[in-house]
């Protein structure tokens, strides 16, 4: 039964209604790149939309960063439990004051990946803080959660995963993955792993490595936390004490990285926080900018594991196509995708600049395959990924349509 | 008496030699824009070339950030002293393994300030670390060091100082007050609140008021000192404890933001630690770039003073010319201006955007002031201004010919 829900958050036209977050578990151990197996494993996840009796219809959506499985629609449970905010949208505060799924404005009945066509699968990475197993998970060997025992895993791993859960599902073949930085990474590891299974790949924001200043903050992010007196070594559960110190500073670097000068410019420039003039502190914030920064770290470790993070920004600097199935090249790392293929970044981020995806599209061009690449003029950064959702969506419906058949169904 | 050097440390052609750091105290309270009063008040400097009969030779060079008063030439003291490293030049280990001074590469005889003709006066900033009274530095009122009970400080009472400084020398007129970044504020403030007793300013890499970006990751920066629980509410001193973690992370974050993209990925692209491949470790650094961060943090942490850190940053946020003198308006701020301006900024430089110095140089032109812009095309980012001193070298040179009468003496 769909619970009544407060006007103020009545879906939005499009919207899939109120969803809730479902679990299973897979039969098997786990297989991981670093030659370690896990088990058990849990997996976190929602669906939007109706599987076709042919089961042909599914799109596999997969988060970045900080994301979980509640993509799209209303959560049934607590609306904090929002990862909207997952990213920089902060701002749309609409969205997690109403529990709405981090892609929302994307999943839908009419929407970029429209559930009057398509059924959507949305999963918690492994290694999540969601519903997925992870750092936080009890260790089966000690009864006690693993920290940082947990093993280091990859984005093949998280692929893996994915895959052996859609399995359960009964599900074989996907007519897309689709996602966002590191979304967008799962995707093209789908496509190298399980070239037969995947028809197309969208792929946002996102990069065949990520460059090296990008290692770099997500090295400095991590140093944060585990500096962290209160880390513990990783061994924080049920202390009383958690790394939030670190993980803010962490969540303040990652958001830094996210947004362009010009935006952080256009929202913030040097207003103060006094309407009078300084106040001559060090321990208060005087700029706005100083504010909001301290705002997002807060609400942040609220809602985030800080051993996920270490993992999740781990696997993201690992991943690079070339050294992992190229020797080095990243043509020959590519050879073996089917799928065909659409990439959208976007001019002003910094972070996944477009050269990234440019350098994607002409390997793949040289192979023969079939790839469309939008670059998108838009100031926001890495943000613009969930900020310039309308820009995105008929993009992403033209290729869809064109490129699976679902869309004719 | 010279002491003999090892041959390693011989001094370079043009070097201003051995040198020795010295001190005096201001006979009179300093007066504060917070409205404290700072007594007593220790300079630390040194001096390179000899002081014209009638005064009108001297250079007052201030430094960035994390400098010091060691400038030029070869340190009497320990060559681990050095804070040539105090921007990200440490690739040139040259500097810091012969002790020399941090702008080594422009002062001296026959350099961009030229010891031959001018007397090059530098001194470490109020609130330092490295021998001018700072946070480290006794308070008179409680026997102990101040923490952060010192005075929250201004880049013009920096500015004070090295006025009543020079008053000590016995030195009224400033044939130029040059310096890069932090350096290149002080420049600008001794224009503004001493217009008549400064010729020229050469302003390198700088800005009338930090980006709103810049603003971020100096609170980030401090953020990261701050939440270090051994920062001890700033009272660490004596307490066997001091911030290092947090200041290692506060350094690898400033450290970034004086890179580029470009300057990144040409010197460290994705090259992993071991030959092999990656080793599926959280803690340890597998990318090259993660472990020369933490070296930075690593040396830094070692000759460097957190609250001063911390003060330093503060007051380079607070700096902006508008704000200060013109009502929010650039142009009326600059209408006191009387020095020649020379401006230097750095294409790939987005800590400090060459925009900045072009609105400095169109308002000074609006006033009909004298101002000369250079950009020069380099790919180094803000680090640009300690790397591309010979291409520096020959523009300062000729507006100091042009602009000081002491080049013809």
């Amino acid at each position: 039964m769909i619970p009544r829900m407060p006007s103020h958050a009545a879906p939005s036209p499009g919207s899939v209604g109120v969803v809730e977050t479902q679990y299973l578990e897979l039969p098997q151990p786990l297989k991981l790149d670093c030659g370690r197996e896990l088990h058990p494993v849990r997996v976190a996840y929602e669906t939007y939309g109706r599987l076709a009796p042919a089961r042909d219809n599914v799109i596999l959506v997969c988060h970045a960063l900080s994301g979980d499985a509640h993509a799209a629609g209303i959560s049934k449970t607590a609306p904090a439990e929002s990862t909207r905010d997952g990213f920089a949208a902060e701002d749309r505060d609409r969205t997690s004051a109403k529990g709405l799924g981090w892609w929302d404005g994307m999943i839908g009945p009419g929407k970029a990946f429209d559930t009057d066509r398509f059924f959507v699968v949305s999963t918690n990475l492994l290694g999540g803080c969601r519903g997925t197993t992870g750092p936080s998970s009890t260790n089966p060997e000690t009864g006690h959660p693993y920290g940082s025992d947990f093993p280091v895993i990859t984005v093949a791993d998280m692929v893996r995963t994915e895959r052996a859960f859609l399995d359960l599902l009964g599900i074989e073949r996907l007519a897309a993955v689709a996602g966002g930085s590191l979304g967008g990474m799962q995707a093209f590891e789908w496509a190298i792993l399980y070239p037969d299974q995947v028809d197309t790949i969208v792929v946002i924001a996102s990069t065949h490595a990520l460059q090296p200043q990008g290692v770099a903050w997500n090295a400095i992010a991590r140093s944060a936390i585990m500096s962290d007196p209160a880390w513990q070594g990783g061994h924080y559960y049920g202390s009383g004490r958690k790394p939030d110190a670190g993980m803010g500073v962490a969540r303040m670097v990652g958001h830094m990285t996210y947004l362009s000068a010009q935006s952080v410019g256009d929202k913030f420039a040097r207003r103060l926080q006094s309407s009078a003039d300084v106040r001559y502190t060090l321990l208060e914030p005087e700029f706005e900018i100083e504010s909001y920064l301290r705002h997002q770290a807060t609400s942040f470790v609220k809602r985030f594991d800080a051993n996920t993070y270490l993992y999740t920004s781990r696997a993201l600097t690992y991943f690079d196509l070339s050294r992992q199935y190229g020797k080095g090249e990243l043509v020959d790392a590519l050879r073996p995708v089917r799928a065909s293929t659409l990439l959208i970044a976007f001019s002003s981020d910094w972070l996944y600049p477009p050269s990234g995806s440019e350098d994607l599209a002409a390997a793949l061009r040289v192979l023969g395959k079939d790839v469309e690449l939008h670059v998108i003029e838009a100031p926001y950064g890495h943000d613009c990924f969930l900020l310039e959702e309308a820009r995105q969506t008929p993009i992403i419906q033209r290729f869809l349509a064109s490129r699976t058949s679902a869309m004719s169904a």
